[in-house]
């Protein structure tokens, strides 16, 4: 039987998702536990997508066939306990053979996190970017975004290095809050799907509209250039978490 | 001079605050630092307290003499840029002479965190202890933590390995909260002083209370009987914040 999990983990000790020989990663380690349960018979995992080295995920699902029979809502438990403590498996259900976690999402939503304290937490170290002594403007960000929603070309917001040629998507909302207590600025992005590294891009231009750096109106000429170079720098991935994919149906 | 800075670190990484040859602790860190600051001098820190690895500090604080002459107000940054990201001066001020950081505390505040979440989130995971599938009555927990306020011969509440004397300290408050957002149970305590794993292993004995192992009418018993033995195990150190120390005056 096929089956779909939702999983977070924090991806600060990871090389990112997807296996690369030597380099310690979710997948490794997810199918490393599936290998065990399933007594040495590998057991592969399909992701809706790679996540970066040090980008955390509290939403990315995950689909696996399985022969095993036991009761659905035991292997959540069944994968936890053996798993390490920075992959954690939230949920996990029966879907139809068909299901693929990749080919079906129809949709992504991701948060992008910045610290504004005057001093950055040791605990948040790895889980935001400190805006150092940068007070952004955070009216402008929010103005900036309204150009890049709806279907564009994002040739502008892709790094090179990718292997794509359509490089069209669709972003359906972008929003900014301030969270006080935790002292952070939060960017939450919706679309259809986004292009390697295109929410870092996002976010490290909309950042520098808040510093100034970049004007609101720069935004539509990024867009419409079709050139890396013109967009922002690519922010950190420590403060990239996918938070969500939307399947249909 | 003589420099008092309060200072957060992320215990996680540390074999605790202490130096210990060829182990990473706060003190090492800190002390390597300032040894570059001044070039090659050492300049000994004092602590209010030493904490145990895997603990935790929000203000802890230390007490240094320098012969620097350059403004207070740079004292932060010139620690902050040098120091490792899982230390942080938030922030420092010149002193008497005679202040000193353990002598002089007279009163100290910690805070216990205990994940009430299904699932341990992987962001969380040395920072809160999960508490399973255990709903603990927080309103016996409470309770049973009244007995405990006020000065006492604290014997049954202190590890064994130590070289005090006196048992006889003054706990002030015990106060539980439940932080919705984040499922967490969160006890804060305050006393005159605390003895050697003293707070870990009152958080055990009243989280014994809450999963009703213990009895709240027990609390009296195990005080009274000066013996270690009949306390509850010793809460594990990724849930302990050092979070004040009080100064008189």
């Amino acid at each position: 039987m096929r089956l779909r999990a939702i999983i977070s983990y924090d991806g600060s000790q990871f090389s990112g998702y997807q296996i690369q020989p030597g380099k310690r990663t979710v997948q490794l380690e997810i199918e490393r536990v599936l290998e065990t349960i399933h007594k040495g018979t590998v057991v592969k995992i399909v992701a809706s997508g790679r996540t970066d080295a040090g980008v955390h995920a509290t939403g990315q699902v995950i689909h696996f066939d399985s022969p095993l029979t036991f009761p659905v809502d035991r292997w959540s438990t069944a994968l936890n306990v053996q798993l390490p403590r920075d992959i954690r498996i939230l949920s996990i259900e029966q879907v139809s053979d068909d299901f693929h976690a990749r080919y079906h999402a129809v949709g992504k939503t991701y948060r992008y996190i910045w610290s504004l304290s005057e001093i950055h937490s040791p605990f948040e170290r790895d889980f935001s970017v400190h805006a150092d002594r940068y007070k952004p403007d955070i009216a402008l960000m929010q103005e900036a975004a309204q150009h890049l929603l709806g279907t564009h070309d994002f040739s502008s917001f892709c790094a090179a290095k990718t292997n794509v040629n359509d490089f069209v998507r669709t972003i359906y909302s972008i929003n900014f809050e301030v969270k006080k207590e935790t002292q952070q600025l939060q960017m939450v992005i919706s679309g259809s799907g986004f292009l390697y590294n295109m929410v870092r891009i996002i976010a490290g231009t909309l950042w520098e509209v808040g510093i100034q750096k970049k004007s609101v109106e720069s935004i539509s000429k990024i867009l419409s250039s079709c050139d890396r170079k013109e967009a922002g720098k690519t922010a950190p991935a420590h403060g990239l978490y996918l938070e969500k994919v939307a399947y249909g149906g």
